[in-house]
């Protein structure tokens, strides 16, 4: 509750972070080890986030589909690399209905084996392509430091799954997901990213490309927040996932995955939060606007209570997602305490003197004290200038965000550098032509890996901050979640 | 592919049924015995199947909420009852990150331990009740028999679990979220059920009682499609799940849990469905209107696709889900058996003598031939007839169902009738006084369950079908998947 408050950013950044956690009651932990119960008010924000995500995945063409959650063991063990990245970290079920299996079987970690096994059948001739396919689903990796949202034993997310008749096809979708995500984070999460290319290290167990979105957090780490492949036909040769093309020849399929996780409810909580708590964008908070009526008496009540109402149904008419906090229980101190740690962007108070002058009084979650407050609002207007402030935060909190982001990616031209931008804490962005020895040993000194290698280049060609070959690109690099 | 047809329901309804799911791309077999992927229109009746209800659930009050899949294995022993109904089904994961581990883990068959677990953590006082909460999710039970979506290993579900200070609150909470189910079966698929109580014989592992709705599928054989259960206090005691009282004393909480799976697009396909393939409820069918332009000449194309294209927008515009099938490597005939296949309730025929009159042909899928069509309709009067005939079909699919069950369910006085009833095929319903011992009798020897002790009952009382003895309520008898 939040009489206890959290622990200052400052002090310590991921104590406040599992204490945001826990005292706006977004999550908390299941009885297996690494596990996670996401509770209502975390839920809703991740319902959102769905909703976002599908509506633009069905605007681009996507179908929704279910996938088995058991893949048999063989399956994994089919395509070279993607076992080699996975085979560390699998459930396996060895009893069924009592017996032992003849085969163990894999709780899916991801699904492009059991998915490659479906195309082979479904996909027939050049006519069954594109094959664009989602799901939302649960899967399980068994990482052994967990964080809540961030990295949990079993996750949510959803797995974008589609077959193309060539190789630029695949890429072309690969990229356009890579934006969709992008699109998302920056529109509806008021979360600034940086879009790229993973370097070979650091590309999906099976893929020829991943491209990525990379947030800072407010400690200035670094969150992959979702990633998007290019499978080229690397499943389709290890599952014989082949089409008669239009010249009447067999071809291999081209194929992308994409995923984005409950993961990026952390992103969530750790670019916008402060002190008080949660800060949500609007159009991903449960509740977008809190009334908050204030009484003394039992004769204030009824009339600050009907305002709140009347008030309520405005909001809500206007395609706002409002509530009142009408308990007795608590005061309107206790109350806006709470619903600060919550996160809701807008707060309307209304008591006795309010309905005396027919005005409320707006607070802006993103702005503290004084400055967010915007008193002597007419009723009637209430619903309209409500609209128009959420619009403001959702904007401001993306301004805030993009920022700090920028403020904190540093130009290196040399290792030296780069070391010391890492060791405080910063990004380094410099020209890289490096091999995957250079890129390990960079880890191994810092701490940081390559982030991307950002579709935002400067243009040009330089010398590579490790090696001084040229280098015609420059990547990102930070210490990451 | 349409073009192989399906077997007819009178020749061979099991193979109808697999038929109808091939044809019509709801659902294909996983490579592991007994799960099942549901593809893309199976899976967008679903997502119409979960906004109906998640709309009503939100509106009772509940929030979304995710529990983890895993389950200690000493959890599932907790609750005496549970652990008898549950133990020969599981799916046991003993290996995760390459080591044995000390204690399988249950892979879900269904959430009330881990829930209780939560519940004792999260409920302290009276003010924390009721705790009403849902959870979409997938779970596992070890079925040796199989049949895509009535019964899979793995299903998709909704599962409600809520928290009460008193049984009596409980018992209503049960008793809302069966009407729920009920309405959302009879306003949404079109699908008449029965709704009542389970026998004791019937009921949910650790309930006190349990209520679930009972369709008739075209075979006239009963789908328990949908169940709630009061919990009383099994599970609180097990888990010592207690909550300080008003009067400062610590009392069991008492639970309801309450859910609908997957099995019911198993019901709408078999209640609706015919010899040319599904047939869907508009509220449910993901396309609602299909629009099929028709052209011999190239110069007839273009103008009909046009129109086409129009009528689309006309019908979108009044929010109706309609697609045009465009492509000219199918003929229109084989459009109309596809998309009779496919279930959509509407076809709307556009050919050039249409063009010249600025009419369109509105074709029902629930009537068959030159019934169901209504010629010349004017172009701009289409939206509105198509919304009006949409509602009709609703109405007409729910009224044909309910005929069928209502002249299938039989009125018997003795076992003997009884017998018979059943061995025709129907449903039987009769005074019922029996214990359990009877109970087993009748199924032994029929292959008949007592489906329910309906809610609507008769009144006053009767000798027992089976015993003689005086019985205040009738019972309902029938095979079932």
């Amino acid at each position: 509750m939040p009489d206890e408050g959290v622990t200052p950013r400052s002090t310590d950044y991921g104590r406040w972070y599992l204490d945001v956690i826990r005292e706006a009651e977004l999550a908390d932990y299941g009885p297996v080890r690494g596990t996670m119960i996401i509770r209502p008010y975390g839920y809703a924000i991740w319902e959102n986030i769905q909703q976002a995500l599908d509506r633009r995945f069905k605007e681009t063409g996507h179908q929704n589909a279910y996938f088995p959650l058991f893949i048999p063991h063989s399956f994994i063990q089919k395509e070279k690399q993607h076992v080699e990245g996975f085979a560390p970290e699998l459930a396996l079920v060895t009893v069924g209905g009592g017996k032992e299996l003849d085969e163990p079987l894999v709780v899916r970690p991801t699904s492009e084996t059991i998915i490659n096994h479906m195309f082979t059948q479904w996909i027939k001739s050049y006519r069954d392509l594109p094959m664009l396919l989602n799901q939302w689903a649960n899967v399980v990796r068994w990482e052994m430091r967990t964080r809540p949202f961030l990295r949990t034993l079993e996750f949510l997310w959803q797995e974008g799954h589609t077959a193309h008749a060539t190789y630029q096809e695949a890429e072309a979708e690969a990229m356009l997901m890579v934006n969709v995500y992008r699109d998302f984070a920056e529109t509806d999460a008021a979360v600034p990213v940086i879009a790229g290319r993973k370097s070979r290290l650091e590309t999906f167990a099976g893929a020829v490309h991943s491209y990525t979105i990379e947030a800072m957090m407010g400690d200035m780490r670094a969150l992959q927040s979702g990633t998007s492949h290019n499978l080229g036909d690397n499943f389709a040769r290890a599952f014989g996932t082949q089409f008669l093309g239009e010249n009447n020849e067999l071809h291999f399929i081209s194929q992308t995955s994409w995923g984005l996780s409950t993961r990026f409810v952390g992103a969530v909580i750790m670019v916008h939060g402060d002190d008080k708590g949660l800060a949500l964008p609007p159009k991903l908070a449960p509740t977008q606007v809190i009334i908050v009526p204030i009484w003394r008496t039992e004769g204030e009540r009824t009339g600050v209570l009907n305002a709140a109402g009347r008030l309520h149904q405005q909001l809500t008419t206007a395609g706002i997602r409002a509530s009142i906090d009408s308990t007795d229980q608590r005061t309107p101190g206790w109350k806006f305490n709470f619903w600060e740690m919550k996160g809701v962007p807008i707060r309307i108070e209304i008591g006795p003197r309010d309905i005396e002058k027919g005005t409320v009084v707006l607070a802006r979650r993103d702005k503290p004290g004084r400055e967010g407050k915007t008193m002597g609002i007419a009723w009637d207007a209430a619903g309209e200038r409500a609209a128009a402030m959420l619009a403001e935060v959702q904007t401001s909190l993306l301004a805030r965000a993009r920022a700090f982001l920028s403020s904190n990616i540093h130009d290196v031209t040399g290792y030296k550098e780069l070391q010391e931008v890492i060791a405080a804490g910063g990004w380094a962005r410099g020209w890289w032509a490096g091999e995957d020895d250079d890129e390990l040993r960079v880890k191994e000194d810092t701490g940081a890996t390559i982030r991307c290698l950002p579709f935002d280049q400067p243009g040009g060609a330089g010398p590579c901050l490790m090696t001084g070959k040229p280098a015609g690109e420059v990547a990102v690099f930070a210490k990451a979640y």
